[in-house]
């Protein structure tokens, strides 16, 4: 089954249950979950964010609060894959109020509050909160500047 | 239903309607549209178009003639997501005769007629007719240049 | 029908038929097919491959033994699209032990043994064996470099 052992907040919403793939993972209350999307086990996604369509977020990967995942995004937890051994994954860590362009790739890495990831960024080392990251490989640069 | 109050031109082809999300949208006719698909409300596409997999096309996008948009490719029609309220989003003309590589993203622009749009390429700018843009942030010459 | 024609080999498996596109191609032993993958005619994949997710494998690829895709990955057979007589197409040779990035893109080129392409590379060039390839377009330098 395309959805197996999701734990759901409240108002929760998955607009085509029968087009993602999501297991064995958390999603806050409030969230929107888009069409042609996997989510893995273990991800743990807090209130109010959106996962638009096309996006994959993998293991190991912790979002917090109104968090804004734009179409294609894909994260990626192994730097030298492939290894099946879930010790040689790493965290991906995206903090609150982080907004993320479509097409994006995220490596594992940190993304400070309130930054925004360029659309098709691809980000290889942290990004400090309020910055703009954009490019491949992404620069950051604080917001606003 | 994954396909809703979608105006279809003649000949026109969804290749899996159970493996789309199109809503309020309308299509030209003879055109060809993949699996794995989304398009929004209020997108016009002309005749003659190829919209393959993977793709995603946003509301604001209006897209010409006999164009070609590869896999993969995601349309972007807010620069600072998200936000809601569709007044801060920006419209995306693709004229007649574009072809859009696979894997493309592409922010709110114009992009003139007879252009290629190449693989990868993250399309910032406008790009003037009969131009090859490659890249990210995208860059445009002349075709055949 | 999502999977038409296809020869799966030995203990090889499609996670989600429903949720792919397959038609007249090989998939050798033991190989796995993630959810959103579209793979069309005459692909001839090797033993032990892994396709991840949402990603798209098109004619005239031939993919060896050992071979990881990750999620997104978009090949494209034409470089100057669309051209829809097969005769322009090109192959896309990926060699045995080749691990290829989440969101990456491979333009016709051939991909030598136990290369890495990192996630969101846009390749448009061959890579010699042991390389590691990177960025937009992607350079390659030997792996442990």
């Amino acid at each position: 089954m395309p959805i197996r052992d999701v734990k759901l907040g409240k108002d929760a919403k998955v607009v085509y249950p029968g087009l993602v793939n999501m297991y064995e993972c958390e999603v806050g209350d409030r969230c929107l979950i888009g069409p042609f999307v996997e989510i893995q086990k273990d991800v743990i996604i807090g209130n109010d964010c959106r996962v638009q369509s096309h996006s994959f977020i993998c293991s190991k990967a912790r979002i917090g609060n109104s968090v804004f995942i734009g179409h294609g995004v894909m994260f990626v937890n192994d730097k030298y894959p492939p290894r099946f051994d879930e010790k040689h994954w790493e965290e991906i860590i995206i903090e609150d109020g982080v907004t993320i362009g479509s097409n994006a790739t995220i490596l594992p890495v940190r993304i400070g509050e309130n930054s925004l990831i360029g659309a098709g960024a691809v980000v290889t080392k942290d990004v400090p909160p309020n910055s703009i990251a954009v490019g491949n490989p992404a620069k950051a640069r604080p917001r606003g500047s």
